[in-house]
């Protein structure tokens, strides 16, 4: 009888949604409730009016894929910005990534994931055919690919290398090595060699 | 010019609100949204919705601290409940610990906190009073103190005592003990101790 989470189905129902993000479980989506209903005013209510205001305005852009509230996206309407070069990106969260490094000023294009056998994820799953057909435009000239240094990300590195042949962009990857600030004893075997491998004069 | 989190403000707004979440930083923030926008209809818009409700409909009982849509809150006003037992408990969380365990059928009372000299929390910041004049209800019997066992929970629980002394209420508090599935060289000298002073006859 008494053998409810919380005994109210409005706060049961908010930690069972709050439960549901990555990172949270069903104890630290009840300290995060209690927390929200103490900060009603500075925290909930604006939490609440921005996830709405998310789910409204901001979709994918059809072009890139990166969200924002227009679509094409700033990034792809920004005339600043370099139009020759399309820098191909796993997840929305890598392109992120990138423009806070804040040293890239071309386009991106983001995949929507990797090829993966284990997981039945074949190239028509992720946005391949659409970045070929970009790279036919006119005016691209090279195509970065930055997907993750993984087994996945680097198989999908290679397909979408093999389906760009024929387009005439000239494609290249990120270079591995050395992470800036890192120490080569902690460093794996794989990254210390390619770091030997592609040396650079001093 | 290029230098912002996610080049779009609704987005960095969600993200900066989502981070003020216990347990949620910036990445783990940025990580939410991308889940939330993937899931748009099935998790972001819903729990827009909820937190609204929430934020709109649930309050603290004025009498027991409980968090309902309803003031007094459905446990004070359960019928079935026992009125002569009040629970005392730091925050609401613990109310729901106690309510998940579901051996305990009277009232409750929320503190809201504990006492700390350090922090500058005296009586007055808590809901002390409250306690104390409920204790002197009719029918009233018995209070049982749970706050934690940490010192500022202990020193919380001897300065209630001490004031409910002159109610004429039975005063008790929670046993210390093996927690039940836990092995005892896992625990520390403290708990051992008190389970040995406090054994029971088998």
């Amino acid at each position: 009888m008494y053998r409810t989470r919380t005994s109210n189905s409005e706060l049961d129902q908010l930690i069972q949604l709050l439960s549901k993000l990555p990172g949270f479980g069903p104890r630290s989506a009840r300290r995060a409730v209690l927390h929200l209903v103490k900060k009603k005013d500075t925290l909930m209510k604006p939490l609440a009016a921005s996830l709405a205001s998310v789910a409204e305005h901001v979709h994918p852009c059809s072009t890139c894929g990166n969200l924002d509230v227009s679509d094409p996206c700033h990034i792809c309407e920004d005339e600043r910005r370099d139009k020759s070069t399309i820098c191909v990106i796993e997840e929305v969260a890598d392109l992120w990534a990138l423009e806070r490094a804040g040293s890239y000023r071309g386009l991106y294009h983001v995949l929507g994931g990797t090829l993966s056998a284990l997981d039945g994820i074949g190239p028509d799953d992720l946005n391949i055919a659409g970045l070929i057909e970009r790279a036919d435009e006119e005016g691209v000239q090279e195509v970065i690919i930055a997907t993750n240094a993984t087994v996945d990300g680097q198989t999908t590195a290679h397909y979408i290398t093999d389906r760009l042949k024929n387009s005439g962009v000239s494609v290249s990857r990120l270079a591995h090595g050395v992470p800036v600030g890192g120490e080569l004893d902690y460093l794996d075997d794989g990254t210390l060699t390619a770091a030997l491998n592609s040396r650079q004069p001093f």
